[in-house]
C-alpha cells in the first residue's frame, strides 16, 4: 500500500490542521513558549515549554471547541458538551464569544473552580455521574432531546484538527524539537499534535498512574476501559480513549509513559518554582516525565514540553 | 546646543543598553509577550503585554543585575546589595550563576516568601530597618567593611542600562506600540526603559498612591524624599527615586499615574482570571493603570503593559 493511501486512512491530517489554525485564528491565542535553561530541569538537553496554559479559558480546549463550532450549523437549542472541566469551560467561552446558548454537564470529580468558570462564561451547567463517562451520557441523551450540536471532548475530527493547531504553533515556535511530551486524558490534543508532526518529531504520551487511557490501549492493541483515579482525573481521567486519535497514536505516536502522582507534584511546585506558571496536575504531567526520570531524552534530543492547562486553585500549586 | 550634546547629558543611552542585552544574553531569559483581546481590558485598544514575570528568580531585576556584576571586577568578598526583595532575589540568583558570594539586606516589609528565595540561592539575608531606605544604609556601611562588590538596586548606569534590555526586547517583539505602561520603585525599570525607547513610544510611569516617588519627584522638579505605604511597597516603596534615572525621567516621560491599592487588587485578579498569571501587587501596578481608567489610551494608542514581577503568594492573588 504506498504512503498516500496510509495517509488516508487516518481521520485527520496536516491539511485539515492547517484549515482549522486558519478558522479559529483570532478566536484563539497565539501562546508563547519559554526556552528553559539547563539548571532548570537539571539536563543538558535544549527543554522548550509551550505554555498553553495562557490560553483563553486556561487550557489548549478552545482549539477544538471553536473548530468544531465554526465549522457546523449551530441548532436553536445551542451547543451541549460534556466535560471534566476544562473542555467545558471552554465550549462555554467558545459559545460567549459567539453568541450561542451552551449546556455543560459535569461529574463529581470536577472542581469547583471549574464549575465556577464554566457558569462565569454564562453556560447552564449540570452535574452528573461519578466519572466523565457518566456525565458523557447524560449529554448524549440531553442531546437528542434538545438538538443541540454536541462538541464532544476528543473524539471528532474538528475537535482533533483544532487541538493540532496546537502543533502547527509549537513547529513554528521551535522548528528544531526532536521530541515532544504531551499529556493525554482522552487523546484529543496528543492526536492532534502527532497528525501534525506525522513523525517529524516523536510525539511522547504522558499519563498519570492512576490515568492510563492510552498506555493500556496501546498495549491491548484496541482502546479498552481503564478505572481511573489521582490528582488530575479531573483533567487527564477519560476511561477510554478516542477512536479516532487511537488510530493516529497507532501509526505516529513515539512512546507512553506513566508518571506518579508525586512526580505531577513536583513538576507543579518546579513550574512555579522555576518559571512562575501555575499549571495544573494535569496541566503539569508531561513536565512531570522529563522531571522524575519517567523519560529519559536520548541523546541529541531537543525536548518540547505542552504544559497545556492552568484551572487549578493556585494555593495548591506553590504551598 | 544640539540634539547630539543633550543625549551624552544623560547617564544612560542606546548603546548602552544595546551592549547590556549583548553582555547578559543567556544569563536572562527573553521573556514573551501576550496579546490581549478587546474583552480582556474591556478596551478597544491593542494591548500587549510583556511578560517579565516569567525571568529567572521572577522578576525583571535580574537584567539590571548581571549587567552590573558582569561589567565589574568581583572582589574576594563578592557582592552585597540591599533590596525590598527582587532585586535581592536577582543578584543572589546571578551571584549563584557566576559562582561568588552574596550578601543581601532586606527591610521588614519583605514578605517571607522573598526572603527564603533569596536564601534559597545561598545568599545570606540580613534584616534591617522598617524600610527599604534604612536596609540600603546598612548595606553601604558592610560594603565599607567588607569591600564586596556594591549592587545598588536602581541607581546605577549598568544597572539601568540592564533594565533598558526589556524596553530593547519589547520594542523588537511588539515594534508598533505608541504607549508603553511601566511601576515605578526606584525607577531602574522605567528609567532603563524610558532611555531606550526615547521618545519614540510614549512611557508612562504607574505607582501606587502609598508609593508616589516618582510622581513626587517631577512635581518637584528634582527626587524628594516620600513616605511609603501600601500593598506594593515591599517592591516599588523605594523613598526617593534614583538621580540617574531622573534626569532620563525629565527628558523623556510621557506621564506618572497613581492608583489605588484596590486597582492594584482588581489588576491581580484579572491577570488570573484573563492570562492565568501570577503577579505580585507591584506587577500588576502596571496593568491597574489601564484597567482603573487612571490612564486612559488616547485614539489610536497600542498600549504595552509590563508586568514585571511575580514574587507573591498565590494564594493572595486568586482566593
Amino acid at each position: 500500500m504506498p504512503a498516500s493511501a496510509i495517509m488516508k486512512d487516518l481521520p485527520i491530517d496536516r491539511s485539515g490542521i492547517a484549515a482549522a489554525a486558519a478558522r479559529i485564528q483570532g478566536f484563539v491565542r497565539q501562546t508563547p513558549v519559554l526556552h528553559a535553561v539547563q539548571a532548570d530541569f537539571a539536563t543538558q538537553h535544549p527543554v522548550t515549554l509551550k505554555l498553553e496554559l495562557l490560553q483563553h479559558a486556561g487550557s489548549f480546549k478552545p482549539r477544538g471547541a471553536f473548530n468544531r463550532i465554526l465549522s457546523a450549523q449551530i441548532p436553536a437549542a445551542g451547543v451541549v458538551a460534556a466535560s471534566g472541566g476544562n473542555h467545558g469551560a471552554a465550549v462555554a467561552y467558545a459559545a460567549r464569544a459567539l453568541g450561542i446558548p451552551a449546556e455543560i454537564f459535569v461529574p463529581a470529580t470536577t472542581p469547583a473552580a471549574k464549575v465556577e468558570r464554566i457558569a462565569g462564561y454564562g453556560a447552564r451547567v449540570i452535574r452528573s455521574g461519578e466519572a466523565y463517562a457518566e456525565a458523557a451520557l447524560a449529554c448524549q441523551e440531553r442531546q437528542r432531546q434538545s438538538g443541540a450540536l454536541d462538541v464532544h471532548a476528543y473524539d471528532d475530527p474538528d475537535v482533533l484538527c483544532g487541538q493540532g493547531t496546537l502543533g502547527r504553533e509549537l513547529e513554528i515556535q521551535a522548528p528544531d524539537l526532536t521530541h515532544v511530551l504531551v499529556a493525554t486524558g482522552g487523546g484529543g490534543l496528543i492526536g492532534g499534535v502527532a497528525a501534525w508532526y506525522a513523525g517529524s518529531a516523536a510525539v511522547i504520551s504522558v499519563e498519570p498512574e492512576g490515568c492510563p487511557t492510552l498506555y493500556s490501549a496501546m498495549r491491548a492493541g484496541a482502546p479498552v476501559d481503564v478505572a481511573v483515579s489521582g490528582i488530575a482525573a479531573d483533567s487527564l481521567g477519560a476511561r477510554r480513549c478516542g477512536s479516532l486519535m487511537f488510530a493516529v497514536a497507532q501509526r505516529y505516536l513515539a512512546g507512553t509513559v506513566l508518571v506518579t502522582d508525586a512526580a505531577i507534584l513536583a513538576a507543579q511546585k518546579l513550574l512555579w518554582d522555576r518559571f512562575r506558571l501555575i499549571a495544573e496536575p494535569g496541566g503539569a504531567t508531561a513536565a512531570a516525565a522529563l522531571l522524575s526520570g519517567a523519560w529519559v531524552p536520548p541523546s541529541g534530543a531537543r525536548v518540547g514540553i505542552v504544559v497545556c492547562g492552568a484551572n487549578t486553585d493556585p494555593a495548591k500549586v506553590a504551598g
